[in-house]
């Protein structure tokens, strides 16, 4: 496919314009980098390319042949009305997610082990206390999702020596898990024994209310920690099971309307830790190396590893 | 050597008897579980063997063969007056103190890493704002001890891609570091670019006061944890860093003086973390199988592991 004039837009527009400027790659294409509020119906009629981390909100298709989300979650492109044309490609950034979402969570299950909280209400009474840590070997983890990220996680935690079980829609083995379930077949038992449950699941029509208030009903103390997506989770089921003591704690970095409303009971509930969607940021650098590599791959006509299959929304 | 009478005092010595009585190994053996303040000179002449975590306050070694520590440290015994006899055996309790020590350490740097008081304090006003947290292999780290505790903390960094520079007595090469440093050979430009500067060290006459006004004037920025002993920091010397802004934060569970007395500036210091020397706790099931493991092998003979060189202290 041969691509010519593309479009740039919403969050990061102008970081990578100051870096596809100085790049000898983008020679002999046109390109325009417009405002997330700017974007014209005539931009999108021009662009053969579209690379935004989610559709402008009066977006239409018009020449536009190939779209690349400049985030990992392809959900706010999948939700756009009508189906998505057969011919039109749609591909998304892949980068060290795995790594970040790792380190994001497993810096708040060694917060829970180490007993942070308590260790500084302490130190401010001036209280001097033994409480002994627990490790990680220690833990018992269930990931929802078992791919590029999901992977990532258990392998780190498997080097800590968790035997993580993982939950995926096809129920597959994959490495690093000790054992995965499919959606359907989820053990109530694996709940129930869980200390952290960690969701890095897309947002489809399968997950969209996934963690209900079913789902919490299973846990016993457990920590929710969802790196995946906010609609995949029922706020006001968790919020009743961190009331209920089904739930410990959660600690939520995505939300189903960001940023999360000022009016959200989350931001105060002392049992929710809120960050702002920051556990796999993707940086303009990031961005570009992988908006290049892919640009490559297309007009070269190789596989694609970040081609999204549209049937089934990642 | 024949170990007949064993004296077991100190902290856990409750927790000693209700396991060691129920155990096998040590029929035939005399033992008396006394607690710390009713050791009599008497115990001391009957005992072949002491355990515990420091000697009593009015220890002598009557017919004492040999000392066991319950703890990884043994500077307490190392501070008797005299010098300590040449035919009594000391040894230190070697559990998964590494791993511990390892994960400790893991959830302070996370918790610099991924910015979680900033994001806490802005949950705190309902403010949702992007900070991208920064991930473990963009950060330099500088370990002090190369030993058992060192090297497990390097090889989980080493993991995460952090290169590691160690500091050891001698300088040598080991494995899990990036490069070895001698204490008197200390690169200051190495402490200058550190972002995380961490402690293992025992307290030995080399490492006493170690680290003072002029090793933190080194630093530029960096979070300083202490797992080792609290004698090898001069505190006046920590905290005038932290003003300076030469140490962004310390991270203290060991302190010259524990429990940390009540009107130490440690505690209330903004800088300052304070816990209660929980990095590496000694389980009284490790402690029982560890005393077992050296019991077994101080009677057949064999080498010890766990053998502390009185010499060098450790």
């Amino acid at each position: 496919m041969k691509i010519t004039n593309i479009l740039f837009t919403g969050r990061l527009v102008d970081e990578l314009e100051g870096l596809l400027n100085a790049e000898e790659m983008l020679n002999g294409r046109r390109v325009r980098f417009v405002p997330d509020g700017e974007v014209s119906s005539g931009d999108l009629d021009w662009a053969d390319a579209f690379v935004a981390f989610h559709p402008t909100i009066s977006f239409h298709f018009g020449g536009i042949k190939w779209v690349h989300s400049l985030g990992a979650g392809v959900d706010r492109y999948m939700e756009l009305n009508g189906d998505w044309p057969e011919d039109v490609l749609l591909t998304r950034t892949i980068t060290s997610f795995g790594r970040k979402i790792g380190e994001y969570t497993l810096s708040y299950m060694l917060k829970e082990a180490q007993h942070h909280d308590r260790f500084r209400e302490q130190q401010g009474r001036g209280e001097w206390k033994m409480v002994a840590p627990r490790t990680l070997d220690e833990m018992k983890v269930v990931v929802f999702g078992t791919g590029e990220i999901g992977q990532e996680l258990a392998k780190i935690l498997g080097f800590f020596g968790v035997q993580v079980e993982g939950v995926s829609r096809s129920g597959r083995d994959k490495e690093h898990f000790f054992r995965v379930m499919s959606l359907e077949g989820v053990d109530d038992s694996s709940l129930g024994a869980a200390d952290f449950i960690i969701n890095t699941l897309p947002l489809t029509k399968e997950t969209a209310g996934l963690f209900d208030e079913q789902f919490f009903g299973c846990m016993n103390q457990a920590v929710f920690i969802n790196v995946g997506r906010g609609g995949t989770v029922h706020h006001g089921a968790l919020l009743n099971a961190l009331d209920s003591g089904a739930l410990k704690a959660a600690v939520l970095d995505v939300f189903e309307e960001e940023p999360l409303p000022a009016d959200s009971p989350l931001w105060s509930h002392p049992g929710v830790t809120v960050t702002p969607h920051i556990s796999a940021i993707t940086t303009p650098e990031e961005a570009v190396e992988c908006f290049l590599e892919t640009l490559d791959a297309v007009e070269s006509g190789v596989e694609l590893r970040n081609r999204v299959d549209v049937g089934r929304g990642y």
